[in-house]
């Protein structure tokens, strides 16, 4: 009898093999970290004592699942926040969160959370994506599962690098630390093509081909991205990485939804590896990726979970049913992807897009020793119709659930032994991770207590809180302009003219302020658009003052580029109410007596406001000073020929005060 | 204090409630079959004293989820045939076994394994279309369960009826021996619009306004209803079910696929219910349903599993995940179905749409005690943020497994207690639903066995086994015909001119014989087509012997017509190959000597041969009367001039053998 350390002994083996043999009361041996023999029963115990043996009659065996696509420390944003906007979530959400909590032990923490789940849903295998990814590696190694763990290199700043030298510096020493790791597989991760620049992501090219460690990076997941693509470079997402030899590395490629016939042929000959996400996908909005296209192809597609902030679970049996049923409505034919197709791609095919086939993906000897034991007849899985060896395949898939993983092992090691974790305390790592949402929480509520906060953490904010003096007046006669424009103690310093297309946020709470949301559109002489741009004004609430029996207004305004779209904004801000109001506005920049001054001569045209409104403005930081400009602006009002009647206290949003005036 | 039967303290309590309370740290009483009072824990706890009481500290308690659309008999098929097109799996391998096995006891074992699985699950009232359905509600009332159980009336003999006037009559002894059951509300079931007459539609609208017993029926599931239903009424599906007034009763839609907006407003209107199948549809290829728009109408939506025969689980956590994600993408706005509004689908709303929202669906004094109580912090769920009441929803939708929930109640009754079954044996209705499994498969082996075998299942073969007498001859004059046409001992029965399009499956066992589809395109004096019939020959291996130097050749032969289209057949047969031949063929019915005989005189143009061939067969039934036939077929081919030399004994298929000679 040859010795070995464990004996499967029973239970039906889907071993995924090239073959696809499933061996009904099968034994399987392990020595070491790898798998000696797989076979019936009878003949495997004839030949082989295990040190220990484990029944594992009337189960199922089958390799490790294959996680091709996840952000493993993310766990600990988990449920953060859903239903959003792809760019709410993100900008708004998952970046100023990350920007506050996400450091090494954050990421150690969040790994073996999420090393905790993947356990115990089967998965023996995945690939990441994230920052600080030697604490991922370490976490990983920890709790004994295999990974393919790429560093994540982008053009901004991240939460583990001021620059991307720093970045690229970072991923080097990753790279070289891990190498030969017996579970991790050290990689590179410029996250995406519209996040890196074309020379960053050929030094990661470099980079990756000098260690021969694999790339991943997402790609095409969008629409937008296409479309961007195709508007900066004139080539779709992958054609255009094809142009700058991204594809010299080993590459796997998160998402690809949106990517047609020719970058799946593209992806294919230059030995790319695609990870397929059905469930992110569905639930950001992105669309389904033409995965039959794929196989049919011959490209080699994983599936993936992505991060349980999007997701929000490392689910794989769910993963696995959704990538089979979604193909067959994509495709309008039930016979697309069928069972055993889908689950080899949680499996072997899996483990080749993370250019680990080598090592795992099918119950082969002398492959790892990395499977899963799951119970055959719970009551959602039963009963067993067995004519058809692929039936097997179809238990697995559309009726199998994470709960019926019993024990798993991975690289020889058990890891979960009747659902009990035996590497990792998940008592403490659920209680810490707590603690982290605890103040997680804390900082979004400050932050969410008040619009401002809300704008300060989107970024972007040019100007910290000023305060202005104003007036506004009806004006009767527009040729009084010129006594302003050309009186001696007048000096123009610009001339412009806009149309503006304004929407404002208003919110219960009055005091919160207003939010509104601009788009300039300078006009040339002609009224011809020459340049937009969009900025984005918060508002608070008017203090009004008379001085000179002239109304005042002043109030502090914080002001930001507006980068993304309004939507987006309507999103985030979730206004109570909006308001609409598009004027034409003459602007001057003037100096009256040596102090500068805005003057706005405004056409209101939505709502249709009759007349010409004239606003005088200036900056302020004190009483005294505002003091002395609402003079100035008397003596001006004057100067075009008004008195206090002509004065309107309303703001254009209350135009039906407006028009009665 | 006021005494109560139990209270469940601690946890958070998502209510489902018009305002959508979510009491953190609350308790719930129940006294006998309802709702007492659900509040602040230490309110409750100051008011009601229980002879119970449950510590649900750390867990959530909400209703019990309502499944909205199942055959729940059919668990007993769950995995029996996957990833086929949906006429395959209903035609081939559905109908035939439930033709089979379909039995009162057959309906109460399956629905008792259905039950322990949506108890498990948390399911606490479901919707059933199947047979025998008083079986179903016994089985349904004695695990304790809430019901709403259809009926299924057909125009073609089904499982528990020989006649639709027994279905009929068997409806409503169900409908009036169930009546005021606590648990169970007995509902008619028309199948669908084109498994009945608008007839029996009418009389099951007059059965269920009787009894004002809901009225469930598929609707609107493939595209192919749409297709026919507009091609023989000009009405798309709903609007012809309108016009025949089907709204009249209180009608629960299953699946409404391919509905417009039109329809989706003719639903509502007439306060008819959708019940969304999301997981089947997307497995069955069926389509998306467009649920946003049904809910921006709203109109009543609920979430259904669909029968374990097709999806294949009744796990309502993996539906109403699904139901969320899938209208995001169909959308293309991640905003829509947010978690909330899913998990009000699969609670409050879904039992609207069962028309038993007055008594379940949301925790409310008064109500039903329909609840589940579920672990909060799985690992898989963890960790929890709580700065806004929205993420406890998302927690439970986008993160919830069946696995989480610990406690079921139904009507006051405990039925799972620490994920233990209270109302159900569950191993032994493992055990039994596994020995009918052990059965089907036998059945079905046996069956798969032959061709002939898998060519009977399907119904509506015509002949059975027949033997043939027949020779082919090249035939170098055609003119040579007349000599036989018009011999005196020949009289002309019939003359026809067809086109015939065959494709021939062959397989690996050439004993099986082989499957002709043939398409017989029937021909004017013109050549214009009149009409065409599509028929399915299984021919058995051809059996050669010889006699008086002619060579003839005998096979046993089984005719059904191809009500299918030739799609079907192959994916049913599963053929090894297949092969087309399209030849034009000329066809008299002729008495030579008194004795029936046909006479082909074929050009075979697909595959091209060379001349004109000439086949003269008869049936027969014996040796002698074979021989005596033989005898006859080479009297009329001396007739034509034809001598053993130009006898040919290859089959069109051996086209190059043919064309050789």
């Amino acid at each position: 009898m040859e010795k070995v350390d464990i004996l499967l002994s029973g239970g039906s083996i889907v071993t995924m093999n090239e073959r696809f043999d499933v061996i009904h009361d099968g034994a399987l041996a392990i020595r070491g970290d790898s798998i000696v023999a797989v076979g019936p029963r009878a003949g495997i115990e004839a030949r082989y004592e295990g040190a220990e043996k484990l029944d594992c009659t009337g189960r199922i065996i089958m390799p490790g699942l294959v996680n091709a696509h996840t952000h493993a420390a993310m766990t600990l944003l988990r449920g953060l926040a859903d239903d959003l906007r792809l760019d709410v979530w993100l900008l708004g959400y998952m970046m100023p969160v990350e920007r506050e909590f996400v450091s090494a032990e954050f990421c150690r923490l969040g790994t073996t959370l999420a090393c905790a789940e993947m356990i115990r849903s089967g998965v023996t295998a995945f690939a990441d994506m994230y920052y600080h990814e030697a604490e991922v590696a370490q976490a990983t190694a920890d709790a004994g599962v295999r990974g393919v763990l790429g560093q994540t290199v982008l053009k901004f700043p991240s939460p583990d690098a001021e620059t991307f030298e720093d970045s690229l510096a970072y991923t080097r020493r990753f790279l070289t630390d891990w190498a030969n790791h017996p579970l991790i597989a050290p990689a590179v991760a410029p996250h995406a093509p519209y996040s890196n620049t074309d020379d960053i992501l050929h030094r990661c090219v470099e980079l990756a081909k000098e260690f021969d460690a694999p790339l991943l990076i997402h790609l095409a997941e969008m629409r937008r991205e296409v479309d961007d693509s195709l508007r900066d470079s004139g080539m779709t997402v992958v054609t255009k990485q094809d142009s700058i030899n991204l594809f010299d590395a080993k590459v796997l490629a998160a998402h690809c939804v949106h990517i047609d016939q020719n970058e799946i042929h593209t992806l294919k000959q230059r030995n790319a590896t695609v990870a397929h996400c059905p469930q992110s996908n569905l639930k950001l909005a992105s669309g389904i990726a033409p995965v039959a296209a794929m196989l049919k192809a011959k490209l080699t597609v994983g599936i993936g979970t992505d991060g349980p902030a999007s997701n929000n679970d490392l689910d794989m049996f769910e993963e696995i049913r959704l990538a089979a049923i979604l193909a067959k409505t994509q495709a309008n034919d039930p016979t697309v992807l069928p069972a055993r197709e889908a689950l080899l791609m949680a499996t072997r095919q899996g483990a080749e897009a993370l250019f680990i086939g080598d090592k795992t993906g099918s119950l082969t000897p002398g492959k790892r020793a990395d499977l899963l034991v799951m119970d055959a007849t719970p009551v959602h899985n039963v009963p067993q119709f067995e004519r058809d060896p692929n039936l097997i395949y179809s238990r697995i898939v559309y009726a199998g659930h994470s709960a019926d993983v019993r024990h798993v092992f991975c690289n020889g090691r058990m890891l979960l032994r009747d659902r009990e974790l035996l590497t990792i305390d998940e008592a403490r790592v659920v209680e810490e991770a707590q603690a982290v949402a605890v103040k997680i929480d804390a900082f979004l509520r400050a932050r969410e207590q008040n619009v401002l906060g809300k704008l300060v953490a989107i970024g972007g904010l040019q100007r910290s809180e000023s305060f202005e003096v104003q007036m506004k007046a009806a004006l009767p006669d527009e040729s009084a302009l010129d006594k302003l424009l050309l009186h001696p103690d007048v000096q123009i310093v610009r001339a412009v003219h806009y149309r503006q297309f304004d929407t404002y946020f208003l919110f219960e709470d009055e005091s919160q302020g207003r939010v509104r949301y601009r788009e300039d559109d300078l006009l040339d002489e002609n009224g011809e658009m020459i340049s937009a741009r969009t900025r984005l004004t918060l508002t608070m609430p008017v203090k009004e003052r008379t001085f000179d029996d002239v109304a005042l207004l002043s109030r502090s305004r914080f002001i930001a580029d507006a980068a993304q779209p309004l939507r987006f904004y309507r999103e985030y801000f979730k206004p109570e109410a909006e308001r609409e109001l598009e004027k034409d506005r003459r602007r001057w920049h003037l100096l009256y007596q040596g102090v500068l001054f805005y003057l706005n001569v405004d056409r209101v045209i939505k709502p249709a406001l009759p007349g010409t409104f004239v606003e005088i403005k200036s900056r302020t930081w004190s009483a005294r000073d505002a003091e002395v400009k609402a003079e100035r602006i008397s003596d001006m009002l004057r100067i075009l020929g008004l008195d206090p009647s002509n004065v309107v206290k309303a703001d254009y949003l209350d135009w039906q005060e407006l028009a009665a005036q």
